[in-house]
């Protein structure tokens, strides 16, 4: 296991700066209101691709040896890494294998179709996609790049918070949502070397409650398949970014299905941002803890856009 | 009729400043790939009160004579000048009065009353409104502040185009919806003193057109209650609009319904940014007309995001 260095989030900065957006932050006057905190919303779903996941695939696919391009890359994914690394794959021009569940939003199937990406379906659960997986590497001979459990993922989510605290100073806090802990991970990486003294916070489903129950247990606790709307956040932690949770997460917070919901719609009626269930959920375990946030500066990690608008959660009931 | 000059406007920059939003201009890739023109969205769908109405509204209201000051304002408007208004008085202190048709979205009347404004309803035609408003205006004495045909709202709006020229340098044209006009007219106000090279062009519902109509024809043609998606769009131009359009736009340009809700669903999809369907008129004729923008540089006006997220109009299909 190599744990990515902050030397390594530092090089992540100089490869994907061509690649991606330095994303706005956007407050909300209302939000700060109703939460009692001092809310600054990095907005990753303005990023390329919709998502932060960009930033880790830029820093895969661009730091990948000469000798592999001709097979180039591959991976599963709940969608947007499965974006992401399509996208960067594109720019670089190499081939991208995709192992995407067969209940993902059709939405991402036709984005990953439209950066160019291959898709190959699995069931959504964690066993039937690694053995799919296993079967498309070994036909294709392309590099593996994890969606979360990868130190050049991690170290390019890293560069993440490395643009908010020169957005936003002074942060007593930031918060993300946590599936595998990627985003987490470099947020982690990239704060315990520049600004140790903020606290980071995970935020997770109820319904998919793994690394919360890990985080109590002091181990991995890896549950195949949960349901949540928030369906970036399903898959579970791995060794890696258990690591990072492990050593620098000051706590795990989770949020009901309702609330998720209730979240993302305020979020897109007070800030009229279109973002993802899953980035709703660091909001709705604001609204759940208000007294662990109030009257303190928040970085909120608005993690992705890539919503099918043809099935908005609140329109299914 | 008293016209509006250029030093109107500079002294509604002035006092309108510590009220509204500086807003953000957008652009995307994608969308530029898909029109053949350089598209810069104005993005007032995240200014005060999720409109440019506000800018308009705040000018009439602190400009208000002290005299005025205890019988505060009226107005009769589809949506986002109430909304506006009612911010604009509840920050100065004063009583603010709106007539709205029954029809207009449930958040845009919870909205008003949100924000303190005192509704009561017409029926959504421009007769029935005129007749509950003259009512309304009897038993307060309130001022007047009509949504559009007002030399302080014109002003006022015209504010929006003085910062899109500051943020975007040599456009070619300037792209907004048009309804009574107010937009319109402001833009043209500021464009032809500060940038007279730029064309104006104003883009209009193709059922809801009595402003293309007007224009081809050289005088008023104004309807009673015509029916569109773009529900800010419904209302006739007046004598002052009906000035800026007939000697400053270029050209007025329709969509049908169902272009400009795909437009809508596009820039929701692509851009991650919840905008009204009068918001996406602009896309919706630049996409059928790629001849007139392709190769210009293009500022495009996002009018509003109040939008009720429980009936977005393609889930009513």
């Amino acid at each position: 296991m190599y744990i990515p260095t902050f030397e390594d989030m530092q090089a992540a900065q100089k490869r994907v700066e061509p690649y991606v957006h330095r994303t706005p932050v956007l407050t909300s006057e209302f939000l700060n209101g109703l939460t009692g905190a001092e809310l600054f919303f990095k907005c990753e779903n303005f990023q390329k691709a919709g998502a932060f996941k960009v930033r880790g695939a830029c820093n895969a696919v661009f730091g990948l040896a000469d000798d592999m391009l001709e097979k180039g890359v591959a991976t599963h994914s709940s969608g947007n890494h499965a974006l992401s690394l399509s996208y960067a794959a594109g720019r670089r021009g190499i081939p991208c294998h995709v192992v995407m569940p067969r209940t993902a939003p059709q939405a991402k199937k036709d984005a990953v179709r439209g950066y160019g990406g291959i898709i190959t379906e699995c069931e959504p659960s964690t066993s039937s996609r690694e053995a799919v997986f296993a079967q498309v590497q070994a036909e294709t001979g392309a590099e593996f790049v994890h969606p979360y459990n990868d130190p050049r993922v991690i170290a390019g989510q890293g560069t993440c918070s490395a643009e908010l605290i020169e957005q936003v100073s002074d942060l007593d806090a930031v918060i993300a949502p946590i599936g595998g802990g990627g985003m987490i991970s470099g947020t982690c990486l990239t704060l315990s070397n520049l600004a140790p003294e903020v606290k980071i916070y995970a935020a997770e489903p109820e319904q998919a409650d793994d690394a919360y129950r890990s985080f109590k247990a002091g181990h991995i606790i890896a549950d195949d398949a949960p349901e949540t709307v928030a369906d970036g956040l399903k898959v579970p932690l791995k060794d890696l970014t258990w690591h990072f949770v492990q050593n620098h997460v000051t706590d795990i917070l989770t949020a009901s299905e309702a609330e998720i919901v209730d979240a993302m719609k305020l979020i897109w009626k007070r800030m009229k941002i279109v973002m993802e269930p899953s980035s709703a959920v660091p909001l709705a375990v604001i609204l759940k803890n208000k007294q662990t946030f109030a009257g303190k500066r928040v970085g909120v990690i608005i993690t992705g856009g890539n919503v099918d608008l043809d099935a908005l959660p609140w329109m299914e009931k």
